[in-house]
């Protein structure tokens, strides 16, 4: 964060937003984006994820991407390490910040990782142990925090019951994933109110999903309980392939501007955020559908359409 | 309202929504469609405006779409009256409650109807006279209560000044319209915070815009505020043909499932508001974008393909 900065926003569009799309997005544009990104005022993103090519297509170029990026002091480049494999791949490339998840569901840790939860944070523990030794930074994740697609309603108990483990296995923070988007100001208060008993707020972040128009209401619901740290995706872009129906991020124009507007400062220029955000929705094949992110580009169209007419 | 609800949504999708569209929706489709709206629960609808045909011509057919209208008991069908002529107009059509507007900025009500506000103001009166006379409720509208898209930033004390004589010149309820959406949750609190030291909060509305992505997030705050009165569109249908750049309504859709979700009653069936969208996008040249409302047909469409496979 920027010295001013109290909000800390994790851009996820690199990662999170592409590992979906079915146009093949080159190397070079990814990084591309990412630059453009921090240029932006990024301080923390998701460069990509070393997942085994086979499982997610679009993240096959793990490597290239990673080492592909002009880094930047003060900027923190997570990968994503689904397993010690992923680690190793990882800070191979040069990685030194690495996000690690499990979920609050049994049923969708089955069916996204093929283990219990408890296998995952032993599988955590494991590429924990070997981050310390490293001196690589852990970012932890747990999706399905207020429900789950197979499972549905998820009792914030289960979600504190990963949240603690991965904070005492060495996380730095803990992003808590509204994987479905399904969830409402009220979960998040309920969530927060039994979480808030026993973890620090600034251990604490909220990757929200836009899917049911909830990401602005969550995120301000958050705020009131003293979050600091969202996850959100330059134009709204991602979901999540295993999630049935899961679509957006929270956009991180909708954030920002919001954000501003409510006195906090993230360090971000969100006009560049959205800049970017359409110079990657060129190597695509639909529109990006953030709200903010769509009423900044015409605001863009309209002034210049004014100005060829002066 | 129903016995048990304690927050009132003002269905705006036939009026606000509609008249946009550069589609012609039949008279019989928008009957329909205001049916199909009340068969969901809603208890105040906006089924059309009485304005004059070369301003707005979707809404060339009020008188046929008012009187086709099959009326329920304990529903209430406005009609927009943007003059003495309007007026004239609805009422000879059998309406008995209409909607009159100003705004809070003088360069939107020069831009859009063409007189300053204390002359809206002077119209207001004349057609409450008449109203009061023929037993005919009247809704107060003011536009553009955060920001103007002429004149930038409004300042609360310029929608206090209009919406305390519409207040005494007898609206039942003034609904205060962020009609560009570029109004934050902070926006939401400060002029909240003002009027709610001159006027009881259950003689407003909020009327929100999801243009950056803030519908939800603004309507959370004005709950915070004691607030219990919504606009918003089936669907997020709509936006203001005077506005340069404002698309989108709140989406009904969005709004019930956060307002059931935080324990509030609306006594509106959402599936059933969906599908009446969805209906009426049959009409259209494009698809509805309200989150909640694409995420309720997505998800129809699921189960759908499950109960085939099953």
């Amino acid at each position: 964060m920027t010295d001013s900065s109290d909000v800390l926003i994790t851009e996820v569009g690199p990662r999170d937003g592409l590992q979906n799309e079915a146009a093949p997005v080159s190397s070079a544009a990814k990084v591309a984006f990412v630059e453009a990104l921090v240029r932006a005022g990024v301080r923390q993103i998701e460069v990509t994820s070393f997942v085994h090519p086979s499982r997610v297509p679009a993240m096959a170029d793990a490597e290239a991407v990673y080492a592909g990026v002009r880094r930047e002091p003060g900027v923190r480049y997570l990968a994503l390490t689904p397993n010690e494999r992923g680690y190793e791949r990882a800070t191979a490339a040069g990685c030194d910040a690495v996000a690690v998840f499990t979920a609050a569901s049994e049923d969708f840790t089955r069916a996204n990782i093929g283990m219990s939860i408890d296998e995952s944070l032993e599988r955590f523990r494991a590429i924990s142990r070997e981050a310390q030794r490293d001196g690589v930074a852990v970012r932890g994740y747990v999706s399905t925090v207020f429900a789950c697609p197979f499972a549905g309603p998820i009792a914030p108990e289960a979600v504190l019951r990963v949240v603690e483990p991965m904070l005492e296995g060495g996380c730095y923070e803990v992003s808590l994933g509204d994987t479905i988007g399904i969830g409402t100001p009220a979960d998040v208060s309920r969530l927060l109110d039994l979480l808030l008993t026993r973890v620090p707020a600034d251990k604490l972040a909220l990757h929200l999903h836009d899917t049911w128009g909830m990401a602005a209401a969550n995120t301000l619901r958050g705020l009131d309980h003293g979050i600091r740290s969202f996850d959100s995706s330059a134009g709204g872009l991602g979901g999540c392939p295993y999630a049935p129906g899961a679509t957006g991020n929270a956009a991180t124009e909708d954030l920002v501007h919001m954000l501003h507007a409510l006195g906090h400062d993230t360090g971000l220029d969100v006009e560049a955020v959205a800049l970017a955000a359409d110079a990657i929705a060129g190597s695509l094949d639909h529109a990006l559908v953030g709200r903010a992110h769509q009423a900044i580009l015409a605001r863009r169209r309209r002034l210049a359409r004014a100005q060829g007419a002066a």
